[in-house]
């Protein structure tokens, strides 16, 4: 064993002693499909598994105000289930469960003593993903370089949420150098994903995918630079939110490229259910997070564009929407998902007109040049602290990545070109008021949040469908719409394709590999609409849900 | 002469033809204070002298909705006044009288046809910088390289403003390179300032400094990247604002450094009178700029906000105030206007505290870092095109400016020191909370708008006192307070200066050589509070003239 898995090991071993003793499975289990286990394995009480498996985020919030539940009792529930979870899936990087249960009964005695709640998320366990600082809970990142950091203070995300009430308790797994949308690293190793195994869950916030779709956690937060917290949504069966990347605080938390501004990393929240996106957003927005962030706009929420003001109060809305971006096809079950979706939309009263991708391939090359403009330096030197290998899909491919850094008249260059790519992005947008008949732009424009469903463990992405919203910090909501059915998501031959990747990707695709692999889409709206997407999220989930009951 | 010689002298020739003959001066005048000429010269009637002399903007924009002038009368007023400005101190680029004549014709055809004015600046003249796109108006932007090229479309801001109502009729005269605080470059020559010829307006946008100190114009747009709209202001007695970067759109304004994303250029209004501020701001918001720009935050007009909900309702303000940053100790007559402002808003029931730059010099550095980051090679690779050399402060020094590009790595590194320095400053201005007795951090700082008064045409210039709100993006007013008296504003002896530039400037300093020049302060509120510095710069001119009039 080389020193540097000496030490990942050493760590894991040190993280998985805090798992309770009365949580422990029996045996490892050998399924594929682990969705059932926590019900199933008798470790949690029915009070417990009521809880974990409260219908929404707000029943639980309004049990835990009316002291139904007490924070501390919802707490522990969480922590017991997230181990049962971490057993499952190796979703967790971080456990503090001690010292959430000790926050937690601090809540309960405030609350007896003053009579009010501490905030809006009063008691509501929360999971966060490793990068965002806990007061003296190690962040490692998932380098072995890295480990013995502990942060001194927490993060601006995490003083907003533990003063709106909320309780953080873990540490959820990331991609190394959250570069790709999956969550394995020398560290921590691989999370998989619950409803299969052999697929991930997706990521890089792929531990908060598996977690929350395991119901150790209903709330959590991630971050996205080209779709990190919108792959493990989807691949997940979660909701999840992309915010424009000034509104969320992002101030304490680390990450590999620290001062590249041209693609900013930003938080976002994941929910077991869709309020969560809400409840979240508007409780860190309401913290007046600008107090805490230079970057962070002066901008409160907002419950006229909630409330869909500049969207003909969303009665009648108009979705664009997209299957295909002209660069690489999404997969057979997503055409179903966006089918289903559209006729639910359509049942609801609302239109659905197609969406033209603007430039895809365009797009994703520019991308592309920002986030490769260092060479990966910064990913060799960090890799080089420990001498550990790269791993996940940047560890396939030639000997070294390492290519020349660009010079700065050339990055200059790249963002000027990426400048003038969204001001023609947004006056495509912008024309389609001539043909909605609304005399609005499309509302929001409904996709796939990848082109294939959640992959194997090592499979090849393409992350045009979400590093769009990214390049254009476009606010971008993902519900989960159904999962690979082998009876109705049939392999299709096509005769032609637009590129390599797009062939390898379509032909990748077999139904019985991703059998039960969740389908999520987003809901994409222009710049700084957070408020409006959340709602149409919430419009859509709805239709959906409607058109399911039927 | 030179190749570029001759093809700057045949543009001066043909700008200068544009002159209407009627507005022509009997002779080169010889006075350094030229300030009363437009009015004493027997050019302008006296309808025109009152039309351009008007009390304020507000006055001119009721007049022209009452019919009381027509706008084309009031175009044709500021373009005759705005002839006799350039003969005075070479403040234009490029000259369109006929076509705006033809437009506010337009504008009061329009008025008699459907008894509604345009919109809120209806019939209003406005001056632009030499880089913002005026279709069909060719734009140099003051390099010979880049003579012949005319922009097929307007800018963002053009459009929102004729839209608002505006006539443009001119542009005005820059910095080369944008890159310092006077207006000169090899196509058009310098600008001087109208109060004392021996002076600089500022820069860069100079040119919109000087045509307004003469009212040749009452309202234009210049930029700001590191002080180019409020040196001029404050050098020529003017008021502006340096809105937040995304506030106001710069979309189709070319500039040197094009995509160079960590230190935006801003424009921003300058107007003769206060109110100037909130008309131009909250036109182009009100114009929704974006639907035409990807940059520019969906943020509306914020009244709340004007009317400074969040400090106090404006009753009781707490301003920080400084006169020296720590790390050049600005000139004595700022030390006098300072007092005064003092004064003035004790007289107004508000209080003054000491403000405390936040290591001034550090931000200063980062600001220099990043725009040195590319060696001047775009300045270098723009003067090759024609073979012109360097002009003003940058035109002084070593042979070659020229150093290496730093590398990605090196950028991002600074780019990360850049946010950790935000950081702690943002953490300083809120502490203050605990002192002002309000409960809220100081409502804004009160400074200088540069260490010296306008300098003699190629004095040296230190831009801390303006830069750092370009490194913070904090929204900040200029106001026009006094002028260099020699009798009141003495030289002063220091034994002991912080740095050679403190001791260069500070020796400088000759109240003969400066006599007359105009002495601004800068408001500067927190990020993103543009209303209510807008409003913060209005109580604080109020108070000033009050006091004034005591």
């Amino acid at each position: 064993m080389t020193d540097w898995e000496a030490k990942a090991a050493a760590k894991r071993a040190q993280r998985d002693a805090l798992l309770p003793k009365d949580t422990l499975l029996p045996s490892a289990p050998t399924d594929l499909d682990v969705s059932s286990v926590p019900a199933t394995s008798g470790i949690l009480s029915a009070r417990e598994l009521e809880i974990t498996g409260t219908p929404s985020i707000t029943a639980l919030l309004d049990a835990l105000k009316a002291r139904t539940y007490s924070a501390e009792e919802v707490v522990s529930a969480f922590c017991r289930r997230a181990a049962i979870a971490h057993q499952l899936t190796n979703c967790l990087t971080e456990i503090f469960f001690d010292r959430a249960l000790a926050h937690a009964r601090d809540l309960d005695a405030e609350y007896a003593r003053t009579g009010r709640p501490r905030g809006p998320l009063h008691g509501l366990p929360v999971s966060l993903k490793e990068q965002i600082a806990v007061r003296g809970v190690e962040r490692s990142f998932g380098f072995v370089g890295w480990l013995g950091r502990v942060p001194e203070s927490d993060a601006a995300i995490t003083t907003l949420l533990v003063e709106a009430g909320a309780v953080p308790y873990c540490i959820t797994n990331v991609a190394q150098h959250l570069g790709f949308g999956a969550a394995v690293n020398n560290v921590f190793g691989e999370t998989c994903n619950p409803h299969n195994r052999n697929l991930t869950p997706g990521g890089s916030s792929g531990g908060e995918g598996a977690l929350i779709a395991l119901r150790g956690s209903v709330l959590g937060v991630g971050s996205d630079i080209g779709g990190s917290v919108r792959i493990p949504a989807g691949f997940s069966g979660l909701y999840s939110l992309r915010p424009s990347y000034q509104r969320f605080p992002y101030e304490g938390t680390c990450n590999s490229q620290e001062g590249q501004e041209s693609l900013r990393s930003v938080l976002g929240p994941m929910a077991a259910t869709v309020d969560g996106l809400r409840l979240a957003f508007k409780a860190v927005i309401d913290g007046r997070p600008w107090r805490l962030d230079p970057v962070v706009l002066r901008m409160p929420w907002s419950e006229e564009r909630y409330r869909l003001a500049e969207h003909g109060g969303g009665e009648r809305l108009v979705f664009g929407m997209m299957s295909d971006d002209g660069f690489v096809r999404a997969a057979p079950p997503y055409a179903r998902a966006l089918a289903d979706v559209k006729a639910a939309l359509e049942t609801a009263g609302h239109t659905v007109v197609p969406w033209k991708a603007y430039d895809a391939e365009r797009g994703y090359a520019l991308f592309g040049e920002v986030w490769m403009a260092d060479g990966h330096k910064d990913l060799y030197d960090t890799l080089a602290l420990s001498g550990e290998p790269r791993v996940g899909p940047l560890g396939s491919g030639p000997e070294t990545l390492l290519e020349d850094e660009v010079t700065i008249t050339k990055y200059w260059e790249i963002q000027y070109r990426k400048q003038r790519f969204l001001k023609e992005q947004l006056d495509h947008w912008n024309r389609t008021a001539e043909h909605t008949g609304t005399g609005r732009p499309v509302d929001a424009i409904i996709c796939p949040v990848s082109a294939t469903p959640p992959q194997t463990l090592r499979g090849r992405q393409y992350y045009g469908y979400t590093a769009w919203c990214n390049l254009a910090d476009l606010p971008s909501a993902v519900i989960p719409v159904t999962r690979v059915n082998p009876a109705k998501d049939l392999k299709v031959t096509r005769d032609d394709y637009y590129n390599w990747l797009d062939k390898e990707l379509w032909e990748m695709y077999d139904p019985e590999v991703y059998k039960n692999g969740p389908i999520g889409v987003q809901i994409i709206g222009q710049k700084d609409e957070d408020e409006a997407v959340i709602r149409m999220a919430e419009i859509v989930d709805a239709a959906l849900k409607a058109s399911k009951s039927c």
